[in-house]
């Protein structure tokens, strides 16, 4: 294993940069200079730049996810956001804090889970800096992204009545969060020598964890369908929160039924064995990285014949409604129960 | 003083950024949603993006450095980049990890470092995020700006028997840093009661560790003597390291003269009474942020105009010549030195 002091950093960032190739055409310069330079002049084009900071200990744990997976998940969060945007990631800047208990093949292996996920969305990687950290590992990626003037969604635009929509399903990667603190538990506990946590069946839920993937597809299915939302954003804390969100941005109210919140059956199955509620689970549980959005009424046949997005609600004129109309009948208030980082 | 945990990330956010004003024609949306908006469609206006991990432990020491202080640093380091560039600082984007000791008073200290930055550069804050950290401070930001196509300067692109030039005088940060650190040692080993560290007459040097100014002055200079320079970076690691950069990413070699590189009075009382060489102090201090440029040769007469930046060598055809010439005669091989971070 090679010790990264013996390479300094500009010798570990040529070293963990150099096959790169730029993809874009909104990229004139990469890494190697004081800035990247892009290019966004392209008629009604407009950059979009988000930001994420994560630390171990804070929003990962390195006892359990591999660092190949951490890279790539890192990534995706950023271009979850752009695509909640409506956009399309196109650059990443990378930079890293490392402790001295890190070698060089493990920043290796962070970078090739990063560049994995650029080369599946085809963004660039422009630039960053690597540096000493005092205390664990320190990533933090910024993204920026190309929307279209007209075509970029927000969050303070929904209008009452507009139908509220997920992709894909809820609660899953909360599940494998907690399948993985389990088996953290366990094995600190020392169970028998060479005892290996038993995850068959439960891969779904793991890779909803360790590696989540943007949808990028529902935002091309949504182009492909003539359909902009009036609203919307990614959960990355959980569905009560983010429907929250764009309620009070918005101004609106929303009723939603609990019936029609997706959820995998893996999922139901691992929240029963947990004994946990699957309600719960769906509503509060967070990284799931789904599109939360909202269309306007007349929009509802279109809506419902696209695959992977289901109908869950709609949007009212109260501001002050949240309501959650459960099958049994009694309506809940929506509370956000994500978790927020304190 | 208010805990941070009782705002809540949101909270924070807002109570942080809610007094901002977009100053910026291509801010088209700041804060609040999952991605900011900037408009960098006019024409032959390119993006710069730039960015900066600082760690507590080590980029900076909050036993001797205000908070206020830190932030205004940590966004000039930024803005410097991109005038760097040739480019004018516009947005930045602020990730912060906040450790258990850190109260909701010492981030308004912070943003209001980061603010008053932002407000003397005219650049809007138009997003990140703030999360718990484990240990200590992380400050992340990412700066954008706006460079002209045609006058954007890269480090790359120095040709044989440019000038080499650099502006204000170097390695004041550095004498400022070894000052705050002693008088550390001092606070540390217990000196006498009430005892307080005696810096009169050194205010410039703290100044220059501390509060350190983005040269967008010497940009200005620059561009109304019409003076494009053939490559450019800025100082942070020490004017040996950052000369070798751009020889030899431009393949080109150096030849520059003790005699002429810039240095105030005060570095030069300061580095005597340490028992100091003052050119290696000159030489490899970090953290001047002083701009570093070459320009062909028959500037020469237009650059010697030009208030605050000395001509201190040339380029030579030899990619293997780095030499310093002492005012005694003999010729000794430049070599960076500069803090790596490793």
């Amino acid at each position: 294993m090679a010790d990264i002091s013996t390479l300094g950093e500009f010798g570990l960032i040529d070293h963990l940069t150099n096959d790169l190739k730029l993809e874009n055409d909104s990229t004139v310069k990469g890494v190697g200079d004081d800035a990247a330079i892009l290019d966004y002049t392209k008629k009604n084009t407009r950059v979009l730049v988000t930001t994420d900071l994560l630390l171990e200990g804070i929003h990962f744990d390195l006892t359990y996810t591999p660092l190949k997976h951490l890279g790539y998940k890192a990534a995706m969060v950023n271009f979850s956001d752009i695509y909640a945007m409506n956009g399309k990631p196109k650059q990443i800047t990378v930079s890293l804090g490392v402790s001295g208990k890190f070698q060089t093949e493990d920043l290796e292996e962070l970078y090739a889970g990063i560049k994995l996920a650029c080369e599946r969305h085809t963004v660039d990687l422009v630039g960053g800096d690597t540096s000493a950290s005092a205390t664990g590992l320190t990533i933090s990626i910024t993204c920026i992204g190309e929307g279209i003037e007209g075509k970029i969604v927000c969050r303070n635009t929904a209008q009452p009545n507009d139908l509220i929509c997920v992709s894909g399903n809820l609660g899953a990667a909360y599940m494998g969060l907690q399948l993985l603190e389990r088996e953290k538990r366990v094995f600190e506990k020392g169970g028998e020598e060479g005892m290996q946590p038993d995850f068959a069946g439960k891969e779904y839920l793991l890779e909803r964890q360790l590696k989540p993937e943007a949808r990028k597809d529902i935002i091309e299915t949504l182009d492909k369908a003539g359909i902009v939302p009036t609203a919307m954003m990614d959960i990355s804390d959980g569905l009560s929160s983010e429907l929250l969100h764009i309620c009070k941005q918005s101004g609106v109210g929303c009723r939603i039924y609990e019936e029609k919140i997706p959820v995998d059956y893996q999922t139901a199955i691992q929240a029963e064995e947990f004994n946990m509620n699957l309600m719960t689970v769906a509503l509060n549980g967070g990284e799931d990285y789904e599109l939360l959005f909202t269309v306007p009424v007349s929009m509802h046949e279109k809506v419902n014949e696209l695959k992977g997005i289901k109908v869950i609600g709609y949007t009212t004129s109260d501001p002050n409604e949240r309501v959650l109309v459960t099958p049994e009948g009694p309506e809940m208030t929506l509370k956000a129960q994500g978790w927020t980082g304190f």
